[in-house]
């Protein structure tokens, strides 16, 4: 998410989340900390989103629950939003607008405008803030392709155009900096996709994103030459090929579509089915189907499965788990192995759309944005070879600040932002402490050890007795189980002979002596949890 | 880790470690279940052991405190094996004979002798096993280098003899079987180091495997060129490197050698750092010094860090974190990016290197061996497209048995086999059980309630106690506590009325209670533990 300030306003471009990587346990998403935004609630003026994807709209519901704000976009991407907006309940209360790469919008002296972008889901555009310091362009993501799978040709004229007025910070993506060359035409993938649909000799099955409507329609198109009926599995390419036939982005002829229950019941030379869980995703339909644990779905042997979407950074393993488990179904499995990419291609530019990009904006200052910290460099590099001057560059944390003033940038100031933990339906109740609760749970269990003690003795009744989940299984294990009932009521004989009894002391003096004897034994370390009961 | 079976003898080729996923919470190493050899422990007359890599060595240590077998295998192999069984401290017990290509052994009817393969480690051996059955013949882990770095040539004159001297069944590795061509030779990563050691103006720092002395061996002449000095960081480093020198795999002039303290006081532009953790280990030297963290070392602006190793697959997102935590203290970072491969090439054959083997060999019977099992298919295309008859490949799962009579083979009995978890020093004392409840908890935490209860009256003294750790923050949480403490009390309620006071019911009821109001109320689902304290 980017913040635009001028004078008392401010623009919103893109509220997306992220997905928790393998360190945040049990987290489900990551949206954006909107504080500064709280803090200055009545100053913002609109949400303007680029296009549809996660990473850019997955965390408006978020937002508009805190700061209903008027939303911005197309027609296809408001599709999205709705359905989101739908599952939070908040549809009836948002405030949005549908937009096309034609719309001038006003506020005050802050003008705004668009220009088509290509990317790989229908109906994304480029952003222009023009503001009396000078324009502000942030150019959403996007790769140059100049024979696109449909009619969605970037304006190229109009950004030459925008680049003439004079741009004086260009916002622009960074995914694909590290690649050299240029980004291949999503047609390639048209090409193979008939290929192997032609060739295939029973069932086909073939996942891609849902949100990927020009590939989805190069297969309806390639299941309409081999003559095979269409089928679609798994919720969110339900959700929105519905939303991509009703808005018009899909075509699909009467009476192709069959339900997920005629499958079993066609021929399987005459079926294709598309479904969710390309990324490997362990709930979705394709992990499901790898492991014959989709209810009244089956993997065949000589069925053939497509994979026609590249692994996104850290799901690799995912995905080729789940070509494993096709494999041994006995399915024809084609993925994109070793260098190929004959089944995908990105939707981000390389590093000559990107140079492209640049040299038609001619920017004053660059703010290289969406993608890693190397990522960043290389598009800083990049910029520097089309003629951005050094030092005209800002590679930017979360939160940071770049002031322009009288056409001079310096970064500046550093405003409270960040993310923000969902867990459950819980928005930030999750911190630090509990997720380093989590992992020290996660490696090696709990101990929790029960003290009654008596109130007016001050001292033990019975024994300690102690319960471990995680650490070790404990009916294998009741000689370690007693020997640290033991090591307990030695401690405690310690402490009632001192005759000071503190139950915080007791405790981290319990902590100790338990950790250091489970840690010599075992080389674990359980949390350990001791509860004192007074009676 | 592979059995030969004939009559009554049984030779072991390798015994490595696995590491394990994401989903194996806490484990710390997967070494092979042995439960079949123990049960015929006394037919197991050999250990032959291919390399010294941690995926052919790592389970050696496990596997001779059950069964002290005879262990063969080369100088440099043998280095490495000596510094595990020291850690383990069994060293002195173990039965160690060092080979080499030229090796013959003979064990009664069997005889067993030896070829050099080229890899990524020094002194690499293929094993061939000739029974009264037919030979049979196992690749280790090789590739094809006709320009080795150092003098590690593979024998092909000799594969060629083995194989017109008639191979029954072939077993050779399958890693790269799904990257068309042929592997590039270790040289040309020797020529990028030493124009990236020419260009760097400051420290470097370089990280690549310990094991991968040849590629350390260009390093030194790089640097020595550069008129560096070399410091090592990390104890596999310091010792691998050891063991390399002292058994002369390795050349390193005197007075090259600088400590880790003497790193300071050099000049910037005279010293190279060897390090480990170029796989993005979390506790390694290169992730350490990318955060800042290892002590008495910095990364500094201008630095330059070479990552001369690819990600092994899993290990892409801790390496990328590390290049850009790199970039962020400003060093200048050379790693692979994109289809680069300059400063690593593998150590493993591609497709073009598998079917020369292949062709070398022309075995009867094919057993595809170490790959996940889409390459173990991808790897039997090769075959047959080298002549391996239809069907006489057979892919195995771990325990399968191939059978072969009167020169006819055929997948038959399965044997007890698959992994075994090491956690701390417990050796399979971690099962599905502990998995099982380290993730849940890992995931949501978990509610710890006390319920004290009266042993005459059959009823709750006070209110129930509950503690949570890895749910929230407690602070945080504490109406919700109370509300958790209320369910409690009302669920107990019911119990008294109804007079017959089970603990397991009431335990079980709780849970239930418990779990339905957190997950309604939080849409979480920690484990809950109810525990009863009868005063």
């Amino acid at each position: 998410m980017y913040a635009i300030e001028y004078g008392n306003d401010i623009f919103l471009i893109d509220c997306g989340n992220k997905f928790p990587d393998e360190t945040l346990l049990g987290i489900d998403l990551i949206v954006p900390d909107i504080t500064y935004l709280l803090e200055n609630k009545e100053r913002v003026r609109a949400l303007l989103v680029t296009h549809g994807h996660e990473d850019h709209i997955g965390g408006i519901p978020y937002l508009l629950k805190q700061i209903n704000v008027p939303v911005y976009a197309t027609r296809f991407t408001l599709g999205l939003i709705e359905l989101k907006l739908q599952e939070h309940k908040i549809l009836r209360e948002a405030e949005l607008h549908e937009i096309n790469s034609m719309t001038n919008l006003s506020f005050g002296q802050i003008k705004v405008s668009f220009f088509k972008v290509t990317h790989s889901i229908p109906d994304c555009l480029g952003i222009v803030i023009r503001t009396p310091e000078g324009n502000i362009v942030h150019t959403g993501d996007f790769k140059f392709d100049l024979t696109p799978a449909n009619d969605e040709a970037a304006e190229i004229h109009k950004m030459a155009a925008i680049g003439e007025g004079g741009v004086l910070v260009l916002l622009s993506e960074s995914t694909n900096a590290e690649r050299p060359g240029a980004t291949p035409s999503e047609q390639i993938v048209g090409e193979h996709v008939l290929e192997a649909i032609m060739k295939a000799e029973r069932k086909i099955f073939l996942s891609t994103f849902a949100s990927n409507v020009n590939r989805i329609q190069q297969v309806v198109d390639a299941s309409i030459k081999a003559n095979r009926k269409l089928a679609l599995i798994g919720r969110s390419m339900i959700n929105v090929v519905d939303v991509a036939i009703k808005r018009g982005y899909l075509t699909i002829p009467d009476g192709m579509l069959i339900d997920q229950e005629e499958i079993n019941n066609a021929d399987p030379e005459k079926v294709t089915i598309l479904c969710t869980g390309s990324q490997g995703e362990p709930m979705a339909a394709l992990a499901r189907l790898s492991t014959g644990n989709y209810r009244g779905v089956d993997v065949l042997p000589g069925d053939t499965v497509i994979l026609a979407a590249g692994p996104i950074p850290g799901n690799e393993i995912n995905v080729t788990r789940i070509v494993d488990n096709l494999y041994s179904l006995g399915a024809n499995v084609i993925y994109s192995s070793g260098k190929s990419t004959a089944m995908h291609v990105s939707g981000h530019g390389y590093q000559e759309d990107l140079k492209l990009l640049l040299t038609l904006m001619k920017p004053q200052y660059f703010i290289p944005i969406h993608g890693e910290l190397r990522m960043l460099h290389q598009h800083r590099i990049l910029a520097e070879s089309v003629g951005v001057k050094e030092g005209h560059t800002f590679i930017l944390n979360n939160g940071e600040v770049v002031d322009i003033n009288r056409g001079d940038a310096r970064q500046t100031r550093k405003v409270h932002a960040g993310n923000t933990y969902v867990d459950g339906i819980g928005i930030g109740d999750v911190g630090d402490v509990v997720l380093r609760d989590r992992k020290q749970l996660s490696e090696d269990g709990m101990l929790v050890t029960i003290l009654t003690m008596s109130k007016t003795k001050k001292k033990l009744i019975g024994t300690p007795d102690t319960i471990s989940r995680g650490f070790v299984y404990m009916r294998e294990s009741e000689e370690l189980l007693e020997k640290i009932d033991q090591v307990i009521s030695r401690t405690m004989k310690e402490f009632e002979k001192s005759n000071k009894l503190n139950w915080g002391d007791v405790k981290r003096q319990i902590k100790k002596a338990v950790g250091q004897f489970v840690f010599n034994e075992t080389k674990k370390k359980p949390m350990i949890l001791p509860i004192i009961i007074e009676v």
